[in-house]
């Protein structure tokens, strides 16, 4: 006897992909179900690394504060090598990030506390419901290639739900029970091997390497110095590396002969682990006081070529990419992959946006998760090649590969780098790629702001709140609600020239026949399909008034009075930092404006009469 | 029929200074009582504003984090004043802080949000009883002026908890339920109208000004400029404050005739305070979307001249001292108060420390208080007599006045500059002071770090982990524990001297027949009476390994392994921030130590060879 129930969203997988989609469905107000087989969240082990753009992710949910205080940042990484000596020694300390880029620095927190405080997260929204021990067992996929109405429901799922052990009394009449969920959209998070993958009959391309690894999260007790870094050691004994954890916990990474990994297949006996690592790390002790988690795995490397089936079922995670753990990953490009696509459909579903937007998220993720599969590829080489080689050639080398695909790492593997091609939601069509026939394209002008690179997601630097004087963070003024942003840079609006053109500029954004006015007014209620309008100028700050400015920049609201919080002056703090922020970002003394996407990335740079250029953008798509 | 409770502490008022206590209790595991005759926390209006130093003290609790990005920093302060034209004009816009102190800014959040937050801390430990809807009746106090032995419970008091309007059906069995509850100590942190203050024949000194004022917590809707700052206002038809506060809050203080008062007493009308702001604030308009909380209230400036009887009965905040809310101070020094109070309670309960340094809880606290009401004082006769001047004599008085009193307010009045003089606790004698019969005296050398003054709170500087390379805050290793802190600056130790100078220190603590050294050995378990050591070098970060440093730097413990938190380098960050923690303590090359109480006050600096004075030190009033 099936339950009954509609929803909007159906996903499949409440590990770190899951969550971050239905985060996005929480905001936004679509109503969602998300089951995972397991009895709670995960509790130990799996996923840890944490990217710089991962946190601002994290962050643009209101939840970076939180991550970063648990959190333990891997400032260094350390490269050993074989001592002439015997043994090991250290050949490299080096700095693990390239501060500049973003203001979160690369750090490690286990899986576990991320599920958390997402599942904390989601728990302030009623439009989501969360069932565990949950397991899909029929999909009936009535989806096909051609439009069907958004708000039809194409995706039957049957659902069974089974005892948990914690609560086996409450559930013991009903043993197991089973949901019909009809939803508009499938998703699955549910990882390499995904059921949902299966049944859309989408393959995973790919093999298992001879590359074996074996796992242990522990306190250790050793007198090897660099425990409290990021470590790639290369023994005569094999190859290990050392990730520093949350409160004292340390991961270790053992590289194993298929004969060790075999035995411990059978025996599970930790013991066999330990005795690698020792010898590996000798003549460094190596005990450990409290084995948290333990695990061995063969490297797969695999890709799924079709993220979705019909823009109604969409694959994310690690449904649709497989690698090894080295880099750390793999949490970081699952989040992302749901962060991409979880706005989009939102919109989608609010029937705000043209269903075509969905393609951007195959057009823009396949070729992340290829560049990913590329560069793991490099980096398990890097460590692997050099068990073979001769000493000394194997040790430059060696050194020379792991830094550039450290340097990788931290630019554009990382997220931070990640710049998607032109679509329908980016337009980087410059001026003088125009021909007479295309008036109907927006024209975008990377050159007015040549820091801010369309496609990629929108820097941060600290500007200050002209209310207030408070320094802020402007990246983090673009909080994920499924708004648009449109960041006007006015320049030096104390002078009469800036200042008529930002007048200008205003009136014609009012214009009634204007495609983004109503897009603006839908902003003071937070609609998908709203663009909130900045404006960052870099006057003086105590030359202008807040009060004189036209009202588009303290919109009014009868219920929560005047909006003080969209204007910004690039002056320094009253602790004096900052201040640069026009020159960091490029942007000429002609000023531009910024369109930036509910993700962050930007979609268009116009100049600021580019008005026509924004309507324009925004009508290839846009219902309203 | 009353049921028999026996605590180590029964404290009356969970407010700001009473939560505070229990907070202190909570982490060094004195069974504790705390009641309140309110239902539940306070819910709206009261105390707002967070000096600096209160953010610190609540970082030592862990809550500084959550208290932060709720509230809004005043970063900016205003003057406006009579325009000649008619209405008013801005004088002067100032900094409301003085950054280079503290690493937090003044801020405001209503006193709910700071109790909630201290409420959440204190659920985390099973020894603190909260009772709401509970007063105390009768109170026998067998205390007296000679010494009790420290675990007798000489204080009795009949509580009586009444039905709570949303829980009646619950208790209505038993209406009204008493208890006995014996108690050790006796915390009076019940406001200006003590019930402990009055039991205890405490008298209550001052009076009633003829100032009156009226205070509306609302979303206003308005044009004047300046109100998301900090502003004091003069104007033809009296004198208004405005305190913008957290989310789109705004506080206004109106200064009100003594008619004016008395109308509002009889009508509690918002409307005769509002008609008063409108027209002080005229040609500015100032409407209302919706009030939140507002009251009046007349100036009472009032000092208890004696804070404890027999030391066994203990008054703090309001208890003790009221005054205007116009340096926003009330909240701060009551907070201070019982943060100076709980952790020398705490010792004595324990059994670790003489009971005789309860004594310098009046003797640090005392002057605070009398300082407080002299600032108070001048700050709103600086307000207040501008109402009686000329025009032009007035208003060039009225901003020296005002700015000067700011000045102060962010620097002593703050509590970042509050020096608490010699005493049992605090060791200011220098060398020089030494006759030849003070040799029991231990000596303290100011000159060794000349910017880390004796008595007042450890100054903060960023340095950077040694054994990670994490930019940390060396204040806020300092946490709210009980421990002491010895923080050793032992300069270059990369040098040879210096290094031979640390190996010296080190063998001088390890002596089995050190005080000190008991104190260190207890520090692994967080006791009170225990002594955290931390070092603090100027070597090259990268030419000191932390496993080739003495154990006690990195203690070691079989269920969590080796200690890598307590040593840390004077070197720039990785965002290359900070490397100038020794030039800014104002430390010489020979380096020092320093003595830090649990209340982050410096006790005492000797040179790295002076462990006979710290031994010396505790010996005065350490028991174990």
């Amino acid at each position: 006897m099936a339950t009954l129930e509609e929803v909007d969203v159906l996903i499949i997988g409440a590990g770190p992909a899951g969550l971050m989609a239905a985060a996005w469905m929480a905001t936004t107000g679509v109503k969602t179900i998300i089951v995972d087989q397991k009895p709670c969240r995960t509790l130990t082990g799996h996923a840890d690394g944490l990217e710089s753009r991962t946190l601002e992710i994290l962050a643009s949910f209101g939840l970076a504060e939180v991550v970063s205080s648990e959190a333990n940042p891997t400032i260094e990484v350390c490269l050993w090598d074989v001592s002439p000596a015997g043994g090991i020694e250290r050949r490299i300390v080096r700095t693990n990030c390239n501060p500049g880029i973003s203001k979160y620095d690369e750090c490690t927190l286990g899986q576990a506390r991320i599920e958390e405080h997402l599942l904390g997260h989601l728990q302030q929204y009623e439009n989501i419901r969360i069932m565990w021990s949950t397991n899909p067992l029929l999909v009936e996929d009535r989806s096909t290639p051609t439009h069907l109405h958004p708000s039809s429901y194409p995706i039957q799922v049957i659902l069974e739900t089974t005892a948990q052990q914690a609560n086996e009394s409450v559930l013991a009449k009903e043993a197991a029970f089973r949901t019909l969920v009809k939803a508009k959209y499938l998703l699955g998070c549910d990882g390499a091997h995904s059921w949902v993958r299966k049944h859309s009959h989408l393959s995973f391309e790919g093999d298992q390497t001879d590359e074996h690894w074996g796992v242990i999260d522990s306190v250790p007790i050793t007198n090897f110095p660099d425990i409290r870094k990021r470590c790639v050691i290369k023994s005569g004994a094999g190859n290990l590396m050392i990730i520093p954890r949350e409160r004292k916990l340390v991961r270790v990474y053992i590289q194993l002969t298929p004969a060790a990994a075999t035995s411990f297949k059978k025996s599970h006996h930790i013991d066999t682990l330990l005795s690698v690592a020792q010898k590996i790390l000798w003549p460094y002790s190596f005990h450990i006081s409290h084995i948290h988690w333990s695990t061995i795995y063969s490297v797969g490397r695999r890709l799924c070529r079709t993220f979705s089936k019909h823009n109604r079922v969409f694959l994310a995670g690690d449904a649709i990419h497989t690698h090894s753990p080295k880099a750390g990953q793999g949490m970081n490009v699952s989040l992302q992959d749901a962060y991409n696509l979880g706005w989009k459909l939102a919109s989608v579903i609010q029937g705000v946006m043209d269903s075509r937007i969905l393609e951007t998220y195959q057009e823009e993720r396949f070729p992340v998760a290829e560049r990913l599969l590329a560069f793991d590829k490099r980096i398990c080489g890097s460590i692997c090649r050099a068990m073979g080689m001769s000493r000394k050639s194997q040790s430059s080398s060696y050194q020379q590969e792991l830094e550039t695909a450290l340097t990788e790492e931290n630019s554009s593997a990382s997220g931070l780098t990640v710049r998607y091609e032109d679509n329908l939601l980016i337009t980087t069509v410059e001026n003088s790629d125009l021909t007479s026939t295309s008036h109907s394209l927006p024209i975008s002008k990377q050159r007015l702001a040549k820091n801010i690179i369309v496609g990629a997601r929108f820097p941060n630097h600290q500007v200050i709140s002209q209310s207030d004087a408070r320094p802020c963070q402007l990246q983090e003024q673009l909080v994920s609600s499924g708004q648009w942003y449109l960041i006007i840079f006015a320049g030096n609006i104390a002078e009469e020239g800036p200042n008529i053109r930002l007048q200008q500029l205003v009136a014609s954004l009012g214009s009634p026949d204007r495609f983004v006015q109503k897009l603006i007014r839908n902003a003071s209620e937070r609609l998908v399909a709203s663009v909130a309008v900045y404006l960052v100028h870099s006057a003086p700050r105590n030359s202008v008034e807040l009060v004189d400015l036209p009202e588009l920049f303290t919109p009014f609201n009868y219920a929560t009075g005047y909006d003080y919080t969209r204007v910004f002056a690039d002056s320094k703090s009253h602790r004096g930092s900052g201040g640069d922020a026009y020159e960091s970002y490029g942007i000429t003394p002609e000023g531009c404006l910024v369109l930036v996407r509910p993700d962050q990335h930007t979609a268009f740079i116009g100049g600021l009469t580019d008005i026509d250029s924004v309507d324009c953008f925004f009508a290839r798509f846009v219902l309203v």
